[in-house]
């Protein structure tokens, strides 16, 4: 079996859930290249040097110009902050590696754009792939199948929330998550991505839009000791600072195909812990996903018999589901890190075949327009159409 | 006790849910004056004859003009399509008599404004009320309860949706309800009005609003000889005819108090039979409510102590709560009609009292206002703000 | 349309539901004859005088034998406690009236056979039956009869529950309840019969039962004024008395087809208020209901396609449903109270066609007879099976 | 940080969970000593030196004597079919090795009262501990502290169900886990196993038992080459073989604690893919938990304020519960395996103390007691106790 060496860029939230991705996805599928975890890369030593060992890296990086001139390296991962895609992904490409880059693509449009670019530039012999990790829960992956292969009929609605409570409280600290130079956006670019994503996936193409965008806890603690860490949690100073980006946001979209969407997202949904919840209904059938019960999809057929219809609840856990057959027994539930191993078994197999895998930077960049589009019609107060690449 | 004559306007679906109201609410609830049910109204006398002992009237009218000149009768209650309210609703106030008036107002802003007008030129001896009738879910009362004394703490998302499927079969008949000129509009003022009524209720005035309205399924077979059913079911015919209004409707809001809203209403979605459903996000907590399962609200509170916290699942139907210590011993469900029983008696009561239990007349012009200038923003595809009355 | 003259006996609890049920039947199903609500019976002249004008009976008897010797009723209702049963049942049997018994059908079994005896002894023209009114949620009608047509295949498995918390405070009084000369017993006579009698429906004859019965509270305060209300509510004294019945009972069941059985009945399990649910597994699928949500029937069908199986959610509120399409649209729920006005229905039918409907005095008796073995086996600590009439 | 070296005994279904929480543990918690995977053992060569490389072991035997006689092996897994536990952890502990066994500890009570003399034998240093993985989901460890520090108050009632359906299909084969020789019993030994071991955790010894034992499918085709595999999946032959155990199993129970307990357990429930489940009653609350949602415990509290009472779910993922903050951020949900992580975590632990952690053998023992007397009441018809140790 082949090998390729990856190097991961960033060892915080996202660096972990990448890093158990590489470890686990060769125990549980057939991969061919399996991924060897040659480095680990983070401007400080000793944070990076104990994070190699702790995550199951073979050595590290303080600096990615040199990790992606390393020859052990083939696949480089980035998992930062939003504002640094743009520059490791690039260095990246401009060595030929192949490139994952976690969502969202860039903090900006034209970021996006470059990076867009930049990949198609490369050629088709390199794999690039955006980690919209949520694609790839087997719950969703069954939905998208029911809808393109036209079970749920015309799709006419769409609707999703994604609703956390992280920062409800208004003591939590300014953290980076929350400054729009480091983060972009707050709600929309963080969570609002992701159901825009698996709108995408699913329905397809979003044309139009019109939206909102609000900060309700405007200043906060200061961070002790702000640093690049996941932002979910953080010790508060005394001191105040103004938050910069969105806690809330909501938008209506109309598809390409017609069909209506409503979205929202918002870190001040008390309960709501990671409530990433979606409905579509067909002409023919209707279906619920919620990503706190992520093993289960409720599917409604319209074509069952009068007096036995109903929504549905589809442990999706079986062999014929998506991804499941290669972990355990049906109903043994999976979690939130199984998303990382399937994307990560996808990337490898799109790496042998020469192909990026979905979602592309095409996809990414598509993802990005739309959250653009949405900030413009916030300034507007009209429908705003997503920029073309 | 006192009794007060009714005389109820309309006898199919409103009509025997109004007449099961009368019949029951004093033999639940003490009221004075109790209701004597003294005439049933409908245009065809045979129709109206065989309703008025089925629904338990003592007598009945062919003509409204006849039953609000009627000293026997001291409530007027209009329980007919949209397009009818106005004219009986003036005449009844006219004859100096108590109103009680069917969701929505009037099919028009200018229907309602002017019996707005009317309601309160006929002073403060005349009691009148629109009947939104999912104000007296139970659970809802609780829900507004809870945002009321600040339990809830600062309002920041209100979301609701409220989904039916009657018509998704394409063949089902183009009924009195998808007639512009009859129902006014489609999802919109039939449901949409309902969760917009529950918004007003819980979180207070919609501030401005933008929206869409859609037509998926754009001719329909003819009824067979139509009627003024209440056009849930229905025979097609051969030929077939336009629809003239909205299946589905979306919009976001912006409440006064500064919090957001998002709206859809559908008779689009398959599997979901009468899901009118919303969720509040405070400062505080949150709360969740759906009327399949009417006798339930969920809520979180964010003060319940660390590693305890959840929504908890509340059965409405104790004595502590709202209306259902007059019914059954907790955890012995209530069903939709009650809704109806409940709004007769705080219309009873309205009526001991002298003054208008809301949802009142200018309750009714303001979620028509509402609605309005979701249709206009449709048009202008920019935010709009409802008139005022 | 003819009519009936019906005599009530017993005004509290179940009184309020039979008349309920009375009032509304002829308002929303086709019955002939229709119930006259002719007299109430009860031995506080005040009490029934009250009741009967409250509840909307013509008159009023403060004595049974009056009653029942009445030319103008031709249908006894006993709606009294377990202990009056028997006298009540037997003049109105003496008497040539059709007799409705509320459930249990007794106190203890000798009471229920000569009951039985007496049933069979009045002919073919006299009309009995026992209501446990749970038969007549539409969902459990929908449950049975997807059992009864070998949907769910050849059955494996019941288990039922019947969870309340009624008397969880031990300083909830000594009401009627929980007095064994007034009830008989406990969790078992009041609610795990319910749960028997469902299983006899859904299942068929119980072979064999093994059993245990506890008193967890095993004296109360005394009640104040004790009467002979509900027994649910009640004003507590100083004063405590021995508490003679269970709060809580299980067992095992063998049924005659060879399928087991688990049951469990208590009053002492906070946080369910009326929670009466079973699921049953057959060799081709399952399903489970469950009372505090009454218009859900979920059910699994081994039949469905591998990958989209799962245990649908249906909302038993549609026309091609068993009574509901006498009431309200799809998604418009029905509650408690509906499951009595069904059972009238059902009694009316058979008073029309001469024929006892079910649960018949044999089914009354079979109830008994089994809890009657459970009984016994707690005293054995062995498998007993239940008398035969 | 010190390392112990590991052998597993046994790569199938059980080896699989094992091997990846050894992977796992030291990633995500600190642990000392850290398990180091030094050999996987199996009876065929080609098999088990394939499965190490899988698996991630740095070695293999195919000999147990073999494995339990290194030196750089410190802790020995037993993950093989119950026949087999006896000789191998004997063997283990004679040894001098600390030893895990999977559960059920052994096919037969003397094996198991044999095993536990041995380890009683094998003196304080030599940690043991059964692999009941269950009492290791953070939701049951959060129920269990709520009922050992008192918020539930008294218990009455504990009821639970451990329901599967892999074996409905009469056509699935004669797998081991259906031999009698190999597997000791059926639904019993292996999933009532489970139940019987949490009711133990969380209620409290069981003092008496009676219950059923069925064998609804009496014969099945052979397996084709007949294996050590988990026997959850298999390939059929043409010819049949008898059954020699339980599919199904009920019993109740009396706790010590004079608590009443129900128990089933069967593989035969459609559409219950591995519903473990159970709800616990005491004076003070109520929860309940289910394996197919194994992030969320239900939970009701008495003492909540009048009206404000219901069940709250708790979505057990957040820092302040049981393990979870070794994980993901709130509401990023764990599976499955992770609760072989954690008790493999505790085992370390254990094996630092010097502690043997519970469930201990005589945990095990326990278990298999009353798993006896629940086997000898279904011969007897009468309550059984368990043997003592």
């Amino acid at each position: 079996m082949a090998e390729i060496g990856v190097g991961l860029v960033g060892y915080k939230f996202m660096g972990r859930a990448h890093s158990n991705a590489y470890r686990q996805v060769a125990r549980f599928f057939e991969v061919d290249p399996a991924p060897r975890m040659m480095a680990l890369c983070g401007r400080d030593e000793a944070g990076v040097r104990a994070a190699a060992q702790q995550l199951g890296w073979e050595g590290y990086e303080t600096d990615y110009h040199r990790l992606v001139a390393r020859d052990d390296i083939g696949l480089v991962d980035v998992a930062t902050p939003g504002n640094s895609h743009k520059e490791v992904v690039l260095a990246a490409l401009a060595a030929g590696k192949h490139v994952l880059c976690e969502k969202p693509l860039a903090n900006t449009l034209d970021e996006a754009r470059e990076m867009l670019a930049a990949a198609r530039a490369a050629g088709p012999g390199v794999v690039t792939m955006v980690n919209f990790n949520y694609r790839r829960v087997p719950a969703v992956q069954l939905a998208q199948r029911l809808i393109a292969n036209g079970t749920l009929g015309e799709i006419r609605h769409w609707r999703a929330v994604y609703l956390q409570d992280w920062i409800n409280d208004p003591e939590f600290p300014l953290v980076w998550r929350m400054k729009k130079e480091l983060a972009g956006s707050g709600a929309l670019g963080d969570i609002a991505a992701h159901i825009l994503d698996l709108a995408h996936f699913i329905v397809g193409p979003v044309a139009e839009v019109v939206g909102t965008m609000n900060t309700f806890i405007k200043e906060r603690p200061l961070e002790v000791a702000s640093g690049g860490g996941s932002g979910l949690t953080a010790e508060a100073a005394t001191e105040k600072g103004p938050v910069t980006v969105d806690d809330a946001t909501t938008f209506l979209a109309r598809f390409a195909s017609g069909a209506t969407g409503t979205f929202e997202a918002t870190r001040l949904a008390p309960g709501r812990r990671n409530y990433n919840s979606f409905e579509v209904n067909g002409s023919n059938g209707s279906l619920v996903f919620n990503l706190e019960r992520l093993n289960e999809l409720r599917v409604f057929l319209a074509d069952d018999p009068e007096g036995m219809q109903g929504f549905r609840t589809i442990n999706v856990t079986e062999p014929a589901h998506p991804y499941t057959g290669a972990w355990w027994p049906a109903g043994h539930i999976l979690g939130y890190e199984h998303t990382f191993v399937h994307a990560i078994k996808d990337l490898l197999d799109g790496i042998k075949a020469g192909t990026s895998p979905a979602p592309t930077f095409e996809d990414g960049f598509r993802c990005q327009a739309v959250l653009d589009a949405v900030e413009r019609s916030v300034d507007s107060g009209s429908w705003e159409k997503p920029a073309e690449a």
